[in-house]
């Protein structure tokens, strides 16, 4: 028996020449490709890498096991194949290499992708009214992004599924009037060019990220799009509808982490802060936290808004009712603007005291928190 | 100080009381509620509740905290409406308690909701050939529902799509062809019109489980509809979908449950095997079990098949492809015929020897299993 | 350019070169294991490993990316660790690899992994009383196995914890009594004498599968165990765990699979089915199921029983209680003797008519159902 | 009929009814449970309250469903019996009402509740060099905890298990010559006293979170200990582990969130970032994160890092190692030293630029992160 430094050389030269061989293996790969791409043959046909596997494992005299044959040749064909789709268009758009700069989008004169922004307003448009108010209010405090559901996914379908387009109408105006940006979900193909008349961003919740169909249209559309990710989503899915966005022509995608379904019951959703520098790794995209529907309660809103900015997340969405209590869907996870303006400062978006800033609400607002007008049983 | 005695005869005469005095309270709130129906008064407002409840607390002196005062008059509260709603139209009418006797959808000749029925057929539809090849081999195993992808939601915009409207056509023709009922999934609100001018039964995928226009889209149509359920989906949400269907007129709703996501990785999903009798007992709608999605591999699928029909599963849907390691989608879990007809023997639906089932099978397809025709790189 | 066949020729000389290097490579690597084997040298050292892949990654001169080189290359030295892995020792005992015959459990004149067994009783040994009359009761109704907890884990350390050293006296008296084997949990490694002097059978609770000291010290115990798969742990950790155990000479092991923990509300935790034919294709022990943990609630344990079996388990376990509103632990889920009578009928384990079989029931478990005697608030 | 207004008087005085009852109620049942523990009779027999609920069921004269009836009732027996338990010690001590102030543990001259903590060092103590040259280079870094394991929970029993006592010895010794306060983890009842001889703070690992005999045990010795979070456990099972611990008389126990189990595979765990501020909010307890496990991967760890101290976590853990590729567990996830400097500066914690940290590395360190010394294959 040879010595081990022997054997060890042996090793060491039997490994250069498998390097050489998978080398050689992967240029002729490339050439034949190139071939039948310009004599339009298909690309890649299971059946040949299958007989592939077939030949060898027959030729196999061991002392590996036939199984493992098969699957280091696997490796090996899936090697050369993802080699191929990187050297095609086939690769991600939406990745760091595709792009390696932050992408920035522009609306207006306002800007995602670089500072913090802010996103607040209600869960559903219930009136011109409560719109007026809460715009008012949260234009006040500096915030730029206006939400409010008009179209609403709601489990039961008796639920209030929201205002429809009068919705859209008074979210326009209200946006329009102080000067913000207005974000508003669209949750059906046919109503992407609707929705597209009145607001600045559209958004895609969390239901309809499988939604392809949704996806393309809004692909097609000109306006920016706030995807938010499936609440059963994994990473590479969340970017992969991205990609569908994109892939029709809209890169202006606004990525949001709201929280994914697991065991745990003390809130909402499991906020999956580790998504964050993930994702920021991976794609140029910009991507933002709805912090509302994470923790789908209002006690910790602002140590979670901290943890978010501070993984590395270009901004919050948080939901924002003029009088939480009778809103007409989420009232246990909107704050009123007085706790709004409380969160601004812990998580460090808003420099001022508590006080000064509290002091800019309306009036009206502390008004409509100790209701005195009748009320029906 | 009482007796222990005397004390528990106090205790049951004070709940006699309180039992009284909800009943009434009950009796007034059905009066409150038919008078406002007749004026058009809104039936519910919150603020009403919210100030009924800061006045109970102000009146409270102990020995209960505030908080548990609060949470027993909501109790309270919820009742009466609860109580209201089942009296309006709002129950579920998807429920037992609707309908209690099991729904039995009649398609043509074919029923589902009584005997096990089995859907089978390719993940996608690929050409006529492959379609004629396995309606074929399909209706020789006695199999009426055939099943085949034409419109496919893929997690990469780049893979395979589907053949569209000409794979809804070859799918029709071959279901005419063998007297066999097609399925075919449907994504877009927009395309419902064209799948139902081929399509015998409309299928909603796990993706588009929280799609709600399209439920409704497909709840306006005349097809019977199964209906998967997303992978992160509780029971309740399930249903609360099949109700979407069902609210716009079309109650031939075929539950399927197809395994959720959770951190097992053996198998793609996990089959969530209580839901079936948890739906029978909640819903007369039929359910039927898709295995193949369910385990995402083939070596399991008859001891599930078999566990499904076992816990009163209505019928089961597997993927069968003529030559799997060709498809263009979902190769590793779809069966050949061969394995098809074994496991429909094993699952116990098929009563004759695997040999004599096997033997009916075409030499087409057994020619395919062992392919020696030229095939590329 | 060569033309298409020529380059198909070249990708299949080169697969073979590859093939036969990798052969060369794993003959090799099996003689410096077992020179190191003799001289007592280290197996494996990653250092080197580490080192090989930087020489080859300085070496490669595309088209390969060099991650795919480290990569294929890892694929490549694990395949040849886990060929020695293989020849020596560390395969897992418990797979199919090292015994394909099921394994057959004897335990005095009862078997386990033949013909389906039931174990059943409370979930608390309580009283004397209390398990005569369940003991009594089950074996009339030919029940071999008799459960009931005297060490219990408890969420909080202020609920009952279980009778102990008395509870066992009593578990094994009722068992003999009545011709039984006994199960009883066992939670630290200083009680494993103590309990084996009392039950027929260690169960070791869902909490305690990571409980390493534990599973070892049962493992040089006489006992058959009982090992319930923790209801977050993978299949892998399970049989792993089961690994521990029969490391240390005790082969003996019953598998238990009792639900894993999702989001889904409806049922305490989420009931594995296809965890049974998954392990029975890996594994040669035997493996049943817990309906009533996997449930949590009473009214679908006839058909998850029935499933189980249809997937293959070797038995079921099931919590009977005399008078189940009244047992101190898990009230909701204790079947009384009456339901458990009918459960039996229901998946088919007692062929007779349920009332024949209900009427083998005690008089006294009768009254018990019906109480009248007086009782404190 | 009555007018609206009027029948809203009528609900109005009917609550206020019910809430005097329900008061009245509450003080019964308290004088109830006064007599029984003076006279010695057990506090709650549930036969007495299903008798109740049957004897109001059957006063039920509508328009409440009888169901509704029994929920009801349960509710207010419910407030009742926690409203006794309040009075008694059965509150859970590890809770903010026990005790409003944050606890702050001492050891030596550390604070752990105060400023952010770092405990860092390797998974595994290997070797006396090993762990002198990670020492070294951490208190050079101002670390004051010097964590690594002896006893090591593997899901192979043919892993690596950990040196044991003389482990042991080389971490307190190294522990010692640097001034660090030393951590490492007990997995047996047996071995507390052992490891207590040893060690500063006892470590209880994610795996035997439920192992109740093990957290009683450690609740008997003296020393301060770190609690890990199960990777399937809710946040209420996890301070009812600490509760195990404190209700033994030890009340210094440090929380440790590490990750929970998901769907999710980019990262090994899902860092529950939501738990921070909510066991902030139950609990006085300090909480810390373990960023290593949580991620499983070295690229995110400094901001999850800094997420984690902006949720209000009060310290963090980290894996250490001199030369992670041949660490003989984790490799993946331990930090090098030079890592590991440039962490502290991007989470905050050391004010320094990165280079001015870097440079108090020792010689040594530098020369193993690229080795020229032989290794075997």
């Amino acid at each position: 028996m040879k010595s081990l430094e022997q054997m060890r050389e042996d090793l060491v030269s039997i490994n250069i020449s498998i390097l050489d061989l998978l080398c050689q293996r992967a240029r002729v790969a490339l050439d034949v490709q190139q071939l039948k791409k310009k004599e339009g043959i298909p690309l890649f046909v299971p059946e040949r890498e299958q007989k592939m596997l077939s030949e060898l494992v027959s030729r196999n005299r061991g002392p590996f096991p036939d199984e493992t044959i098969r699957h280091l040749f696997k490796e090996i064909f899936r090697a050369s194949v993802s080699l191929m789709e990187k050297r095609t268009e086939n690769a991600m758009c939406v990745s760091r290499s595709f792009r390696s700069q932050d992408l920035v989008i522009q609306i207006g004169d306002k800007q995602i992708g670089k500072d913090p922004i802010v996103i607040a307003g209600p869960c559903s448009v219930e009136s011109a009214e409560q719109m007026d108010q809460i715009g008012g209010d949260l234009s006040r405090l500096g915030i730029n992004f206006l939400r409010g559901g008009t179209f609403k996914p709601r489990s039961s379908p008796y639920a209030f599924q929201g205002m429809g387009e009068p919705g859209l109408k008074i979210l326009k105006d209200t946006a329009r009037r102080y000067g913000m940006i207005s974000v508003t979900e669209v949750m059906d193909t046919r109503a992407v060019e609707l929705v597209s008349e009145y607001a600045d961003v559209l958004q895609i919740g969390t239901r309809n990220m499988y939604n392809y169909s949704l996806l393309r249209e809004v692909g097609r559309s000109q306006k920016p799009v706030l995807l938010k990710r499936g609440f059963a989503a994994t990473i590479e899915e969340f970017l992969w509808a991205a990609e569908y966005i994109v892939s029709e022509g809209n890169q202006n995608v606004i990525l949001c982490e709201r929280g994914i379904r697991t065991f745990e019951r003390q809130t909402r959703n499991t906020l999956d802060i580790s998504a964050i520098p993930l994702i920021r790794q991976m794609s140029f995209l910009p991507i933002i936290v709805d912090v509302s529907h994470a923790a789908g309660r209002k006690d910790i809103l602002a140590p979670l808004g901290r943890a978010a900015l501070a993984a590395g997340a270009n901004g919050l969405m948080v939901e924002v009712h003029p009088f939480p209590p009778v809103a007409r869907s989420d009232s246990q996870q909107q704050l009123d603007v007085g706790e709004f303006s409380k969160f601004l400062v812990d998580v460090g978006l808003d420099p001022r005291p508590v006080e000064e800033v509290a002091g800019l609400l309306t009036a009206q607002t502390h008004a409509t928190r100790s209701p005195t007008q009748g009320a029906s049983s």
